[in-house]
């Protein structure tokens, strides 16, 4: 076992003992899921996929799939379309709530079944059959591999699916959206029965965590912008009326699941995956959540913990041949960046003779914010003669 | 005026145009603030206040001083002490809803006033001037000077706070605190009616932003821990019934006041705040929010943003008088670095003839996630000999 | 023109004037009706109709349908069994809200959207026109003619019934009722779209006004109970949320419907209706409300009004030809008619010398209340020999 | 024990072994209370008091004041003024419930807490014992003999009244009242601490009865509009939020209160009070109700019941001296008498001989309704010569 997984297998028989929870009953296909199932599995940068327990396992997506097909509803309409049907704020309400807003009647999140209902809604189909392929091949690609749906639970979903046809119903009502009602449940269902190991989950959360491109596969699977919209939303919305303390305990934005299931997102760091079909009251898996919970906790996912030189670049001063001095700037350059290379600037200025030649080298930098490259450019207003910027 | 100013000024003409919204007046001390006020102020990690526009215009803090208060609460009480007295959830509500939860009566979050009147009544104090006395001091150590209460601004929130006083006496009915109602609720009015400035905003802001230390003074005023647990529940519920969407769409933790002031956060980079008195529908300031939101975009402030390097340390390798090879690790250490230093020691394996000596010198770390080190730690059982970690 | 319609005649002239509200568009049938429309029904105990204005006019019943839906419930399933489906608590709620207790999903009460449909639900009938066929007979029994439905509103209700769709969806998901949605919801649109003048329904009135007998065709509708039980939920539910200011203002069991007919109840004296298209903002006909309400008021039907001798039988004395006193009881005997008739006896004892033998013939008493015979029984315990009741 | 009395034993001996419910124990006098109390009274038109079981026991009256206060707000000010600050509307709401109208911030009803602290403040009063000294000397009208205050109770509801002091403060916030909360609530929670029996409840309840006027005493203590008044907000809100389900099964104006009495009115019939200290999850008394059920299934209590010749006077036809007919009308005349009566005379039109006199003598008729009179005037523009009405 890689070191790596060592360190996950640790953090797994540290949770396995917690046997609190009840596994879901409302179909009789999550009901027999084996409640001592766990699972646990983390994909970094460079698509490295590390899992350990019942990590073969596969399973119903269920609402696992709502930010998925958020993601691909935000490509095909964009932002403003969508919230034009469905909202963004938390609403201290269970999953299966109403939760529609007064008078729109549009439905308060898209993480709630109402608001996940109206966004596949959004998504293009001429029937469900064509719907439906269209979010399993979106799913397939953040996993990585074809996924299937599981069709006893799909048929069991449909056949039990009183409360969120009742949903539909409403959002018809109100105008959220107009098509036949049967389409966007079935769609509905569907997408809840795609199959999945916690292995997938963990690719799908990674390729939100590196900004919309699939770590293992290399391919982008939506834009930068899709996936932090798709991230923000879990992050206020993600873990129904646990939503705020799980981003204050565990800070992370995250999506649970009916039969177990969890993904977490450390953006620009890993995707993380769990899995224990025993469901604390919110519906949240208990061990899938506390794995998480550990987790952030020794590896630092806490998006509100603060990380030394954030968006400072690194900074390298090399004499040149020709007598003069290089900066070279590399990484990413955000607004307190800016200040800290200024800082190195005004000790040049201070230390070098004057009228050295001073070349600062721009051109490696990786991400640069507009705003902080104005500010850098302006510094240069301010410099001795014999400073300049190469970008 | 230095370039990151002539930055911030460009911001705030952009914005100086909007003028929809009407300034509070449910007292008359606030209905009198001039409309067309605006100022804004940035504050990085070397604690240098930039700002512009109306920035010495003085204001009552209002609800901007929940989040401080409440880290104060924190401080003296602990995370678990807290939440026994309210709750960390977004309840989808005005700021004056009452919004407490069913059974317990525990308010839902300390950004809605019964949950702030529940703070309050956490902070230890003798009496009303002896808690007053406490709080002011711990805003006035986030804003690095001594700040003062606008007494009439006091004496008029008293005299018209029938709904606080209001939600006090639920609270006490509800057992969540239990000395006198006045001794909270005038503190709590008291705190609301501090006066502050824009740029006393932004330290406040900054202090938060880099981990509880003010970046001006240098003084630690919370615990880090403090620090992030204040920045989750601003991010989930700062902004009232607009938290979702502000996260969505600005992606900062923040606080409005209904005075029309306005923080934001950008942990590790930078502390901002603005003010003009006209609110919007959810009493939020109208041109601060379009401040924040224009400068998110431009500085990159969004906590979901994608950041280059996040947590993957500096790596150096430089050849040793000895023969051998020294790669030096520097700034901070994540789980996502461990992959990547891991990654740059594979090379070495491939690339160094055997048996040369590697020494990997983790003693210039900063930050170090314990997870992380575990990992790196572990990774050395399967290096070559030769290949040693140096802490 | 008979006294009694020139009397109903001036009160449609007096409220002709009132010209607020609006026609009911959520269906275009609806939002065709002339707005001008104004008609008056009475029927008597002898089943006289006296109708004046456009008496002839036909419109769907709607809402009107409920308490009779619920009468033949109460017939097929009894009291405890339709409790079990559905409540009888005032929501202070719109028509249409959801109105569902929180944990049995039970509608609030049956006069709501929710609460109708699970009363139709709860109709015999082996499919859909099976179980119309029932509603519509009954609706027809209590009118005394054959009604029909107008196929074109049923068409257009069918069409346009999301909201009626969802609430059936949620009784079912809460185990409401089991069988096919669209046997409940296809039933209930077609019971609202039968089509009734104000004849019809002063008619349907005065059936519930005389204890569930047709006082035109002289059938027994439903039992005596069953009136009761509809008149007591029209009481406190029938005016959606403005149940409980017209039980104030205006005192009488009423039930309205969309399509601007209102029917009202004077238990015992006669049954009202009144028809005009425009509504209030609770969905009450703007001028057949007034119409009832001035009808309320000079006619004395208040339902807590007080009223001489009620429950006091008429009491008659006579001299018997063998001397002694024959005192002959009739009409309804009531607790406080019992005290009523012991006070006449104890006058006797008084007057009358003594040993005269004293006959009290209760064979002529209508309805006796129980308690109120065991009463009167006991008096004879306390009174001189020679006083006896025959009953 | 006189016949009446011995029929209320037995129902008190039937509902004797119900031992369900606690006794309220919000505050510690309230717990002392003997749980196995028991006791009933009725009062008839004649104003004799029967009671049976502990009817000497005196408890504090709580929510029972309500009606009786709302009676004195309705007499100062008529009804629309109430109406101004207190709506008319069942909530479905637990008693203690914030249950205020989303804009105005009107209480929904004067039963529950908010409403009666909104009533209380309408009572004219120079400071709280002006105001208090004013509704106990309304409370002793009603019940005949001079009240006292339990000081004890007084200053128990006074320090542990944080919900009510809440309420009031939110009630004062909405502009509902505006004078010192103090003085409202310290005269809210002193008319909740009057001293009453079962007898006492029973006599209020037939003041109410009877139309305001006591019927012990003789004494007018409200107008007859106002008892109606308060009567039909008894009907619709008096047992909370059982209120619908009561007045469906039990059919009574009915308050109830947390000491375990409970009041009920058979208009123009008698009033009812029972105690037992014993509460329901409503908060109504579990043995109390169950007497009160009772009594009104024996004894024909039910407000929709049918009731034989309601509104139809007597008719009395005698021969004339002089060779005409006179016929006598006494009692009530309502709509449906007038119909009664215009049979007779057209069965005399048919019987009689042509020319006959017939006088009509109207002059002891007792409650004549306006339009009654109007159409039975109008029946003789239709008779034949020699019909004549006397007035």
């Amino acid at each position: 076992m890689d070191p790596i997984s060592a360190v996950l297998e640790r953090v797994l028989e540290e949770v396995r003992p917690l046997d609190a929870g009840e596994v879901a009953n409302y179909i009789p296909q999550l009901a027999t899921a084996d409640p001592d199932q766990l699972a646990l599995a983390v994909v970094g940068p460079r698509g490295r996929v590390r899992s350990v327990g019942d990590d073969r396992v596969q399973f119903t997506i269920q609402s696992i799939s709502k930010p998925f097909v958020l993601a691909l509803a935000l490509e095909e309409r964009g932002l403003d379309a969508v919230l034009d049907h469905v909202g963004a704020e938390p609403s201290g309400e269970p999953f299966n709530a109403i939760s529609l807003e007064d008078i729109t009647g549009r439905p308060v999140n898209p993480m709630v079944n109402a608001g996940a209902i109206a966004t596949t809604s959004l998504i293009e189909g001429t029937d469900v059959d064509d719907r439906t392929g269209r979010i399993v091949a979106t799913l397939s690609a953040f996993a990585g591999r074809s996924l299937w749906i599981d069709e006893s639970v799909y048929a069991s979903e449909s056949a039990t699916g009183d409360r969120n046809r009742a949903l539909a119903h409403l959002l018809r009502s109100h105008g959220i959206f107009e098509g036949p009602v049967d389409d966007t449940v079935e769609s509905y269902f569907r997408q809840c029965s795609v199959l999945v190991s916690v292995r997938d989950l963990a690719v799908m959360s990674a390729t939100l965590a590196f900004g919309g491109v699939n770590p293992v596969t290399g391919a982008r699977v939506v834009s930068e912008t899709s996936a932090r919209h798709v991230l923000s939303v879990m992050s206020s919305c993600g873990m129904y009326d646990f939503s705020g303390e799980w981003l204050l305990r565990v800070g992370v934005p995250a999506k649970s699941g009916v039969s177990g299931g969890l993904l977490a997102v450390a953006p620009s760091q890993f995707g993380v995956a769990a899995f224990s079909p025993r469901l604390d009251e919110h519906g949240n898996s208990v061990r899938a959540s506390a794995v998480v919970r550990t987790l952030s906790e020794s590896f630092g996912m806490h998006l509100l913990d603060t990380h030394e030189g954030l968006g400072a670049p690194g900074v390298h001063v090399q004499a040149n041949q020709g007598g003069g001095l290089r900066v070279t700037l590399g990484g990413e350059l955000g607004f307190a960046g800016t200040e800290r290379v200024a800082a190195v600037l005004r000790d040049l200025v201070g230390s070098a003779s004057a009228g050295t030649p001073v070349i600062v080298d721009a051109r490696e930098l990786g991400r640069v914010h507009p705003g902080a490259l104005s500010a850098l450019r302006a510094e240069f207003d301010d410099m001795p003669e014999g400073f300049q910027l190469t970008q």
